[in-house]
């Protein structure tokens, strides 16, 4: 069996590839084919671990298991009548997503951005600063999506004795009846036709003028250009961004420039061991796949995720 | 009776003082004197909220209370003889401080220094950042200090599953056995003869090259000429200083531009409502000198806290 590797890894994470797969499969590494005859390969492949692209998965009626190295389905909600079997890495990035999301609350209310900014000018400002600055601790948060991330939110701010509460896609309709008293909004909501434009004008209005806005989730979940007002005119206190509406950021965007706002340019689900804990979780599938056991992580294309 | 206000506040805050203690004492505002007068307006106080300058406290003769507006006692150690009651506000900072900690560590794990100024330069890297970045859960912490701080640190961490050790003014004579398997060391220590230089060179070359080190405490429990030697060679992962051994931290120094360093410049203690809050401390701790009760938080010069 052909195993094609799309995914572009290390060359110290592909050795841990060939070592563990080499005596069993045929692996193809993607990288160490020439571009034009990746297509090709792929299409020749059972397996495979990569995001390739839609064209040549809508092409390929020989892959039995097409594993995604993402939680996000974009762009194969696309796919039609595919006969191969679709995982995804839902899960996978919750506690490092969460975890920049407790960062970036913390960095908006401990002035750290500010600080880092101050520290490239060599700059001391002290004591003055101390009065711009929050606490988390007793916070009310709203979190929108029960996925591994919201609740891994909910989790790592149990310390912080936090009122918070985790809306899922069935109770996120009542999101109205919360953001007016909301001092944290976490958006960790999946692309899906329900979540896109969800927090429109109207209910980011609703917020306080203290509130902060956080998304880990998907940038179409929020109305860009009302928020940025609100944040210009102070309506809210501020945004920590990992994903917006463009990615990249484009350079002349007025994001980049607006002191209340902190853009984590979406590397919230990344962390030093990501890839060999991707190629782990991986190779675990495969050996479920070579037992013929159901796999972990069965996309769901209806649902989106 | 006579109390004077050296601590400067906000006129809001000033009226608030006015409003709850103008009807039964002589309040003397500080700023509100000319300055050369304010140190004999100060001799002839009851009761004094602030930290006037040490000689002031030597002179007095009248004063029968001195509350001080920081957890510190320097340098009223120095104190010798004093006739009137003194308090600090230890514990008080406790929650403060600790999710500035909190917020370091999450920062340079989570990239959000580096995130920051980017932002400034409205350079998108994204993707490639993301094997630069670090997970906070189940990291080993070891926490010197068993004081508000050193406690509320461990509490916030609960739900990072952390596992964290916090040694106290007995324990920390251990913790050398501790420093070679440590991720993360936060020093909260309060300034005594016993804390001055307990993190030297050769306790500091104990850690691993991947620990992060963070001190809230006083700038004086470490060798800083050795920690920045190792942070220039990368024999430790990173600093987050609240606290140096010179504050305000001179322009020149090499500090400032070092990248794995954050500067928080000794903001750690406070919050928008900070000075209500001390100004409500200090009323409620004034309830009980009227009744001829402790006073809370009584200074110990012989410890130091």
């Amino acid at each position: 069996m052909k195993i094609y590797i799309h995914t572009k890894f290390e060359a110290s994470e592909v050795s841990v590839i060939k070592e563990q797969l080499a005596g069993k499969y045929e692996v193809l590494i993607g990288e160490e084919i020439l571009p034009e005859n990746r297509e090709e390969q792929f299409l020749s492949a059972d397996i495979c671990f990569g995001n390739v692209p839609l064209a040549w998965a809508k092409q390929t009626s020989k892959l039995q298991w097409l594993q995604l190295h993402s939680a996000g389905l974009d762009p194969y909600q696309q796919l039609e009548n595919h006969t191969f079997q679709l995982t995804n890495l839902k899960g996978f990035f919750g506690t490092s997503v969460a975890e920049t999301a407790v960062a970036g609350i913390l960095a908006m209310y401990r002035g750290v951005g500010h600080l880092a900014k101050l520290q490239t000018e060599s700059k001391w400002i002290g004591t003055p600063l101390r009065s711009s600055l929050h606490l988390l601790s007793n916070a009310k948060v709203l979190v929108l999506g029960a996925g591994a991330i919201g609740q891994k939110v909910k989790d790592l701010l149990v310390g912080f004795n936090c009122e918070t509460t985790v809306l899922d896609s069935k109770t996120v309709v009542n999101l109205d009846e919360y953001l007016p008293t909301t001092d944290i909004l976490v958006a960790t909501l999946p692309e899906t036709p329900e979540t896109i434009g969800l927090l429109n004008k109207t209910r980011l209005q609703m917020l306080k003028p203290s509130a902060l806005f956080v998304n880990v989730g998907r940038g179409s979940a929020v109305d860009e250009i009302a928020l940025i007002e609100l944040l210009q005119q102070n309506k809210i206190y501020g945004a920590v961004l990992d994903v917006t509406a463009k990615e990249p950021i484009p350079e002349n965007h007025v994001l980049w420039q607006m002191p209340n706002v902190l853009l984590t340019q979406h590397t919230s689900g990344g962390w030093a061991e990501e890839n060999l804990d991707k190629i782990k979780f991986f190779i675990e599938n495969l050996a479920r796949f070579e037992k013929g056991k159901a796999l972990i992580n069965i996309a769901n294309l209806a649902r989106g995720y």
